[in-house]
């Protein structure tokens, strides 16, 4: 029957203890997205070069964002965070709007996964987009937030289906 | 036709002029949500008093992540947050799985608004119900996340409809 | 009957709503001490200048730590904080112990007291000194850490007897 | 004879070298306690459930603030926390008061030992009781701070008599 | 005579007193260069579109840089900013190389000066340009740095000459 | 032909993958200097003992800021910083002034340099020297900030000539 590992037997939250558990070679891959109107979207693409680079901020938010994963999360272990890249790509969607989808991919050598410190580079990634366009429109929905894979570690390799 | 505030002339992003602004008090209510199994929802929902409550540290991740806002997101404005509260509420969606709608209302005395506090507050906590249940199942999802309403200052109250 | 203020009717932790608080002149005085044997002591003192300044980095280090206040404790406001010192004195106690008593002052002009941040400043000191003499002595007491006095705000002046 | 290992032959402090030192298995268990009324003992216990927990709160500041260690302490060295746990212990004592003992376990897998990390996560804890409780009493004490064990590095292991 | 104001009558460091002064409209600009080869020079200008555009990551570093002043500058106190740009500019200089200048302008409505958060602005930019150009030579310069002009507060106006 | 590590093939910023890099002992020096007049060079030096340690405080800020140079720097590893320490020294420069020579030296055990971080270092301990000294002189310089050597790692040692 499964168990919070994140508290202990007397219901007290902890940081699980990862002592004995070996440093390894860790990836995570998380997805989020941004939906946006036609008017957002084209000031995004258009303006790339003219008017400043959403992108760019977004992906270096979503970078930062990654080292902070441990002091948001509070049982998140500290990480020797190895390697981080972040991708975009633009979805059309039937409802005549754009989906920006973000995915993060981060990497560590250490006794834990990095999943959290994925799906955190993508919500940062993603809210920075929200923060940016703002201005034009308030009711800009940032879309399903999850993991899609992660290997290495005890637990296995996993893969969204 | 629209602007990117965050952006000035040259395209150079920057932090958004408001030393001209007033000092008003301003509110925001932004949502998000975590689509559980049947077995973590009864796990968080019953385990509240003799294993831990998640939603208990998830409250607090969310409140102490409003705090980091401005050192997330590149361009907001450093704020004197002057309260946060957080809301939990569970639905059941009809494939069989359960919805936790996570509600968070800021509130700031300051020269520009809260949103983009409300909606860090609303994903650290959902991050934070993700990273504690994650042993159980990986393949949880965090649902949208968006402005709920907001009011005060000059651009003005918003609702989603 | 006595209130927990920190939390709402539901029972879930909140930071309290201020808004309507005026912004006023504030002033905490929090205080703590270290136990230390006679050889930490003479080494403190008579090394202050030629082999370096213990109290000077407690010092610095409580003035920093005042500053993480609210990033350290979960529902405290973040506070414009308009000015912080921090006093050290020496007192012999019939153990033949020396105890360092440390007091801070912290000011501000806000909404909300500044009790935890002249608490947190003299702990961050305590701490501090316990660390850079822990390679002598690791059995170093942190004493009993309590406010002195504050003044200012709607709850009235208080004064430690 | 003792010397400071924080400071080098000219008096300058420095972030000690341990670059030679080997990464072994450290931990170390701190106390911090704090003395409340018999009213604020009450509103703790009796309130978990239906008023909030503010052990709950404590323990997860306790935990964070741990993460925080060489943010505070200045030669204070970042360290790979593989693990946290707070305990908490209620004492009556001959005043009619009651002393909430809090007790901190925090392991790593590192160059050097973690005692101030326990040490910061007692404070931390300690200080955020003082925190939700003072709108009750400004009068609470935080008591005596102390390490209780230590084990692993080459200084040995510690125990306190 | 001149007084260090930041140390008291017994010459301890503190953070000065600034409860009594008015906030008021402040604006400081500060300047950095960092001195690059002409293959840098072109790698950062030619590839700008193609290849990754270092002057947008150095910008943001230097809006986020901003933002982290008073935690970095140990007697700084907490100022809320109200906005920050940050310009570039290419020389060229008779030894061949490039010399790519860092103009930041930062302001607030506050009660003391924001001269060190245009400083920390020019300087986190400038260090980031070198982070990111330093696989291609780690012999790149930041050139001298200093405040060219501040405006507002007590002390008067200031142009550097 | 030189190659930006910090961009992708799709000109996307990216945090560089060290996965595979191997954890080796690796040391930085960096330089950097503040110009001042003799007015301040005298109050720093004669008022050591009796006004204050302005260079006690710039070396603690210089510590303290390596610890922080992942959070500054967008594209830099967190990295377990093994040891730093800063000296000082004056120059007589032949403009009647006097220049304050700023050296930092960091190690690590790691799997990238720590060139960034001993930067980061001489450039917050001489911001902090500016900070504790522009109540008397607005006008002070930072002067040029270079590495001046580093050994380690798989580019080889450098050593600035």
């Amino acid at each position: 029957m499964s168990e919070f590992t994140h508290f202990d037997e007397q219901g007290r939250a902890r940081m699980v203890d990862i002592t004995d558990k070996k440093a390894t070679s860790r990836v995570a891959v998380a997805r989020s997205s941004v939906i946006v109107s036609e008017n957002i979207y084209k000031n995004i693409v258009e303006q790339k070069n003219k008017k400043g680079d959403v992108l760019g901020v977004a992906e270096i938010a979503g970078i930062m964002g990654t080292k902070q994963t441990s002091t948001l999360i509070p049982m998140c272990h500290p990480i020797p965070i190895s390697g981080v890249s972040i991708q975009f790509e633009w979805n059309t969607i039937n409802t005549g709007e754009y989906e920006l989808i973000i995915q993060a991919e981060v990497k560590t050598v250490g006794s834990t996964g990095v999943e959290m410190e994925a799906l955190t580079a993508v919500t940062t990634a993603a809210l920075t987009v929200y923060d940016m366009c703002k201005a034009i429109d308030k009711g800009i929905i940032i879309g399903e937030t999850y993991l899609l894979e992660k290997s290495g570690g005890k637990s296995g390799d996993y893969k969204r289906i």
